[in-house]
């Protein structure tokens, strides 16, 4: 909707394919033309974009990995796409999933590109800074998110003391960070990052309020982004949750490790 | 109990220094003297070994990584034990807590010396083997689980059609296997592995009836457990329970990949 919405201000027509069961009803009331799809129906996606002289798009927006295994109403093509496949990696088939609309005529661009203002900027967002027993946790975390996103297995890790509490793979970070958090005593480190030589053309890690809350539920007190490398929708009120409850939020890049 | 039993048998006296909260009650029906301890007391277990005149040990059994946090009392030898850790990962520790045994004339045996039928035989012990589908989640749980062994972040991981629905970190392989099964639809793969590289006379992985039962109770239907580097218990119990419910087991190494 924020993508909509900036592109309407920008005079860019914006036609959305939206999955069913993911994406919000309302989106309809922010773009010019809009096609329901269930994943697996890539020849409707493509006549729906044809036929509306669609040459740019962005892929927003993630779909439940556990979704994949109960939503999926594959058609021809994509059943030919899938039999092309020889891994079922998330980067693989999305990059794989780019190539098949580029050909088609359609051209994938960042997911940033009208909304660079969302990319994380780099630093310490709240007052509180993280403590000097947190660094050791944050470059443990750090590693281990890296290693984790290389092996296509999840963006986030909470590790305290040393010991990683929990990985991230197909139940979420919110669901990672209370699972961790419920195994702590007193303070952890939540580290998030983007997968190590991700495509920055598909959606990047992203962060909230939501983030904030499951952290400040299972007691984890440190949140750890990727500057430049993810994205956070509702800064503010993120920022604001985290001053009110002594959280904090860093964003660092390799540089600072 | 099993050690000491067969270490009876042997006419070798058993003196346990066992961890309060962790080891069987019980267990002092079994042995010649008992000294029961917290994390940490490492002059009290010194003590007690060196009157007894014991000049050999084993490690058995497991401590549940979330309990250091909350049952330790260390002593003066365990802080300028930890004070000398240049990090907490579990090989690490053991390795050098083995080397401070041996420092005081106490040899860390591997903990399979009386018990090597304990040890995972190679092949498939159920009468159902995994299916031609099950192939490649086996191969890709068996990759990442070294992945993440050699990460010192757990042992096992659960796999379901090319996606890694949960990997273990401190919640142990129970609560991984039920994660991982409720997310999957119609089967998964739980792969545990030793630790790349570890220090087999440490204790090794083990699965056991409780394995197959949190397998049943989450649909998790394949289990590929490390052929000679890891143990069962109560392997006849989990056979016949995993030929009733379906459940195929495979130990497998190295070679087979």
């Amino acid at each position: 909707m924020l993508f909509a919405r900036r592109a309407k201000e920008k005079g860019i027509a914006v036609h959305a394919a939206a999955y069913i069961n993911e994406a919000s009803l309302s989106l309809e009331e922010h773009v010019d033309s809009i096609q329901w799809l269930h994943l697996g129906q890539v020849t409707k996606l493509l006549k729906f974009f044809q036929r509306r002289g669609v040459t740019r798009a962005v892929m927003l927006g993630t779909v439940k990995k556990t979704r994949i295994f109960t939503d999926i109403k594959p058609d021809l093509k994509a059943l030919a796409f899938i039999a092309t496949m020889g891994h079922t990696h998330d980067d693989g088939i999305m990059r794989a999933f780019a190539d098949l609309l580029g050909k088609e005529g359609i051209t994938i661009c960042p997911s940033t590109m009208l909304l660079p203002d969302l990319i994380s900027p780099k630093g310490c967002w709240t007052r509180k800074k993280p403590g000097r027993a947190a660094k050791k946790d944050i470059e443990t975390g750090w590693h281990i998110a890296g290693e984790i996103g290389r092996l296509d297995i999840g963006q986030c890790v909470v590790v305290s003391n040393g010991t990683v509490l929990a990985v991230e793979a197909a139940d979420g970070t919110d669901a990672t960070i209370g699972r961790g958090g419920s195994l702590s005593r007193g303070g952890a480190v939540v580290v998030k990052r983007c997968k190590p030589g991700q495509d920055l053309r598909f959606d990047l890690p992203s962060s909230g309020v939501r983030t904030i809350l499951a952290m400040v539920k299972s007691g984890v007190d440190v949140l750890v982004l990727e500057a430049g490398k993810s994205l956070s929708f509702d800064r503010r009120e993120m920022i604001d949750l985290a001053d009110e409850k002594g959280i904090s939020i860093v964003a660092m890049g390799e540089e600072d490790f």
